[in-house]
């Protein structure tokens, strides 16, 4: 028993594993960053369902809607609460909810699911107040918020389920807005409410089964030529009529309406002139039925036709686990909207209708089209002022023949395992002065993946895991100015930073990590953000789309470590991989070792299982690097008889 | 270093995991058995795609058809190869075929693709020839095979591709065939080779892009109260005529022709006037592309009518990874093509075609019936008699309007994972009298998965790993008389018995199994096949649909161990599984261990991870039965300070 032997350890790297094959994994992160205690959260206790952001960078707070709560949180550190108001729903609302057979506890709660901007100090609010959905104005003063309790009608401006997607969008003083605008939630609506309130038809060509989730706004109407008008944006999915299937099936759509539009005089009156919808292509390299769009962020930039829309994409079947992200230009929308084909009914055998290409005379003015210089001319100043053939057309034939193809062809990101549910972007200056659009993808367990696509090369740089429990990621907001994320859960809020360049330890690592927020400084030898004022260009390395660790300096030989063995007993060699895409290889006496019922390799190290004598030797721990593709020398030197790594503490040469 | 200190280990079992959890998971297999090399097999040298075989109980042999070889293997040992005949590809027709642009060494040898018996000594071969079908007659006579060389032209009799999926049947002399007829592998045919050769339509209504996977026949003309003929059927997907979607989406299809159908006089001459086809279904639970039918088995009945179809289906996306078996009775088919609706196609818009339900009148005799009864009193006993109106309907309408649904409504079994392949069945006469349906199914990883379905409940008795590297399984044959099972693929073959009950070696383990195959013997204490003479119905314990183990007698309580602890070391507690069914649960310390950088819990037990003096004391280690509805009590008596468990060797009471 107390025969001791030696054995020992040596690291080194290999680097033959290629490059393409990993891109076959759909994506595999670089780094996971494991939950850690520090990240600054929010939560109270009793309180649920923190869903609804409002940032308000001019006051320097983030405004969080949850059940029965708004909150003013400090935007630098969110876990400093401000200012607090409770909106709680009346016992005698509670008692009629579930007299209409919703559950009181759950249901029958009231849960903010609107805040928006009215002015500097006002905010618009709206709750589900127990499926008897209510708005109200709230002020933000001398650090205090209140409700003025006006109590308004919600209907149609916020649902009255808690837990059904909407979304709704303020623009000056008009409040856009898509749901449902009955108890039961089975009619939808795409409304305005303004002075003058216009809506979506109630026919199932306009919205079928709609799963409203997200709206945006486009200032089209800035340097346009035809004298076009302002859009907004609304993405959504719904039952397919253009598809004969043996089940339903879901699309994924855009569809838009003009800001000026005022409704028809006759045909159309106060509902939209100028709503059409289309479906959105992201096709998966395999054939699937359409994934459907969970979520969009609208990536501006000062010309607006440059603006793109980021949208994430789950199955519609749970056989499935692959979600994507795929990108939409504005101006592509608009191609579509704008001169593209209309899809028309076509009666088969009395029982059937089949939606194919409309080959017939369109009429002028275009339907759908804003007021523009065409329908001006004509003297129609209003969509008041249309006449009734081309409201009647687009009454009838509100999709669009052709599909929105994403910017890149096909998709930008392919991801199996935990769906992706919610995504934000940021537009980063690298050194070398290109822009590169970094994703923050939240996902159904808690995740941010946080990617890049580098010509068409999909990369997640790291995937970090913002709630120790594998909670759905339901909100994400970002503040570019304060290089912050927020994320929201049924649980709570919790805030990163875009970037934590400091955790790339050594130049390699750095380089190999891809992420354009962060240089490796050759000055100081540390990884620093390029916002940072200390890393000047010059001194500074980046390498985003190759990866070129060449120009890091040469690490030091790795020392080596002596264990001693105890035979029965079962040995615990260390060996730590920085990053997922790289491989170990474990070797013994000239033989590669695998994973039997003698050795375990897991991602820590080797355990010999029952060691016997015959196990005292040298081992080796080399790893492959993968996320490289330029050869470098195997860092340790001789196979010393003695050596051993200790990659976490020292290694400046792992990736 | 020298400190030790004790340690021990105690096992039970725990029961509190529902079972209809597990349903959830889609079948998780209760005992995977590892390969291990006893397995009969078979393979030679240089010689590859063991994928053809012709059972010849009568001869006592397998024939199997590989590339270039012809085999008569021993049926009870087919590691006992009784003769040999090669057919080697001439370097003539190897040069001409790599002339066309086909790989010299893959694609231009001859793969043996069908063996059909013609008579007591003779069997009828065909090869692909380097893409030059050719077939043979072969002969077995005084255990020697010969061919006779007539080197028949073998075109639309056996692909010309190889690696193309294909079906074929010998009824009578005359030999049914699904395959193509051009070297492109472009134009599909269903072919009768006869005195009077009938084939498909050239037509995308009648085959448009299939893969054919089986064909069976069906003797329906006994006790057929219609004067009915007998039928071939045939199974394949296909290009959708009938849907209507934004990508290529294939359907699973059966089809049939009538025996003795002649081909119509004007209309149809040559070709069948019986061809009908119709969608299988076999929904998941789970939206999805229809899936893709693999492979068929006739679980033949005395009464046709009882006879079932077993097919496995895969999905028709890589995205997914759910298969599933769905069972069809001939009646239900015969249904569908003797009495069911047509569909028709309809010109929408001049450009499109749409396919509907047939609701104008149908001429008599009924378009695709074979010659019956009706036909006769008509003065028709020929299909060559058929009036056009008939032929002309059938020629432009061959697929049914309603789709076949599976015997239980939907499918017997669904699986994640690795992909089934090729399916059997046996019928085993249980001890209560009754028959159960046992498949064996094979996967794209080279396991047999055998389940039952009892009454809705899915259940896989065990998986059996066959080849020791994941090769896809490429054929199946059973043998219910020898009791085996013969599973070939691209190296080779491999046999297996249907049941092996002595791998039960305790009364729960064998009642849990819920093997049909297999009983407990309470004179000899032994699992033993209920095939055996010795197990006496009165003797032997069954419990198929509820594993209930009162019966069984109560086992020994079990011993205790104890290990000595050397700190700083990491200790291996075994504590071994049954079932895949079974969870464990470790203790120590009232405490339950979960796998961390502490712990490391696997299949074989748990490791604790440089332990140190706080580690010392009892574990326990006790298994939740979720394979067994009843509740019994924990089988280890009080926590014994120095137990432990060796499950392997003594354990009579896990499952």
């Amino acid at each position: 028993m107390s025969l001791l032997l030696a054995l020992s350890l040596i690291c080194g790297s290999m680097l033959h594993v290629s490059f393409s094959a990993l891109n076959n994994h759909y994506c595999v992160p670089r780094k996971t960053v494991l939950y850690q205690n520090e990240l600054k959260s929010f939560r109270e206790e009793g309180i649920f369902n923190y869903s609804t952001m409002l940032m308000r960078d001019d006051l320097g707070v983030l405004l969080l809607g949850a059940r029965e709560a708004i909150y003013a949180l400090d935007i630098n550190n969110i876990s400093v609460r401000k200012a607090v108001v409770y909106w709680r729903v009346t016992e005698e609302k509670q008692t009629e909810c579930t007299y209409k057979g919703k559950h009181a506890e759950v249901e029958c709660r009231n849960y903010i699911r609107t805040l928006h901007k009215m002015n500097d100090t006002t905010v618009y609010v709206c709750g589900t107040n127990a499926f008897s959905p209510t708005c109200d104005y709230m002020t933000f003063v001398n650090g205090q918020l209140r409700l003025e309790g006006k109590q308004e009608e919600g209907k149609g401006k916020c649902p009255f389920d808690p837990f059904q997607r909407y979304s709704s969008l303020m623009v000056g003083n008009d409040l856009y807005s898509a749901t449902s605008i009955n108890f039961l939630g089975s009619e939808p609506v795409v409304l305005r409410s303004s002075d003058l309130a216009l809506r979506t038809e109630f026919k199932s060509s306009w919205l079928s089964e709609p799963n409203f989730v997200y709206m945006d706004f486009v200032r089209e109407s800035l340097d346009s030529p035809d004298g076009d008008d302002d859009k907004v944006y609304l993405f959504f999915s719904e039952n397919a009529m253009e598809y004969d299937f043996y089940s339903k099936v879901a699309v994924p759509r855009v569809a838009r309406v003009c800001k000026g539009d005022m409704g028809g005089q006759r045909t159309l009156q106060r509902k939209w002139t100028s709503f059409l919808k289309a479906r959105l292509d992201c096709s998966l390299p395999e054939p699937s039925l359409p994934p459907i769009v969970q979520d969009v962020f609208l990536l501006k930039h000062k010309d607006w036709r440059k603006s793109v829309f980021y949208a994430v994409f789950t199955p519609q079947s749970s056989l499935s686990q692959a979600s994507a992200v795929c990108a939409y230009s504005v101006s592509a929308i608009q191609d579509i909207f704008n001169e593209g084909k209309f899809k028309t009914p076509v009666a088969v055998e009395t029982s059937h209708v089949k939606w194919v290409m409309y080959t017939g005379e369109v009429p002028v003015p275009r339907p759908g089209a804003c007021i523009n210089n065409v329908a001006r001319k004509m003297g129609m100043n209003r969509s008041l002022d249309l006449p009734d053939k081309t409201l009647q057309f687009i009454r009838d034939r509100p999709l669009m023949d052709e599909a929105v193809r994403p910017l890149t062809g096909g998709p930008l990101l392919v991801k199996r395992g935990a769906l992706l549910t919610r995504i934000v972007v940021d537009s980063v200056l690298a050194l070398d002065g290109q822009r590169h659009a970094v994703m923050f993808i939240g996902t159904e367990n808690g995740y941010i993946q946080k990617a890049v696509n580098y010509h068409g090369e999909m990369f997640i740089i790291e995937e970090i895991q913002l709630y120790e429990n594998p909670v759905p990621i339901s909100t994400l907001r970002i503040s570019s100015n304060k290089s912050q994320l927020y994320a929201g859960s049924e649980y709570g809020v919790v805030q990163m930073p875009l970037s934590n360049c400091s955790r790339y330890d050594t130049c390699v690592d750095c380089i190999l990590a891809r992420d354009p927020y962060c240089a490796w400084d050759v000055t100081i030898e540390q990884c620093t953000s390029v916002y940072s004022s200390s890393s000047s260009s010059k001194a500074a390395i980046q390498s985003l789309k190759e990866g070129d660790i060449s120009q890091c300096p040469q690490p030091d030989p790795v020392a080596a470590v002596d264990f001693t063995l105890v035979p029965g007993n079962n040995i615990q060699l260390p060996c730590q991989l920085h990053s997922n895409l790289a491989q170990v290889l474990w070797r013994f006496s000239d033989q590669t070792l695998h994973s039997n019922n003698k050795y375990y390799i897991y991602s820590g190290g080797l355990l010999i299982l029952s060691a016997s004598e015959s196990d005292a030797g040298v081992y080796t721990c080399r790893l492959s690097r993968a996320d490289q593709q330029q050869n470098i020398q195997p860092d340790c030197g001789g196979l010393s008889f003695t050596a051993v790594c200790w990659p976490r503490s020292q290694g400046q040469h792992y990736s």
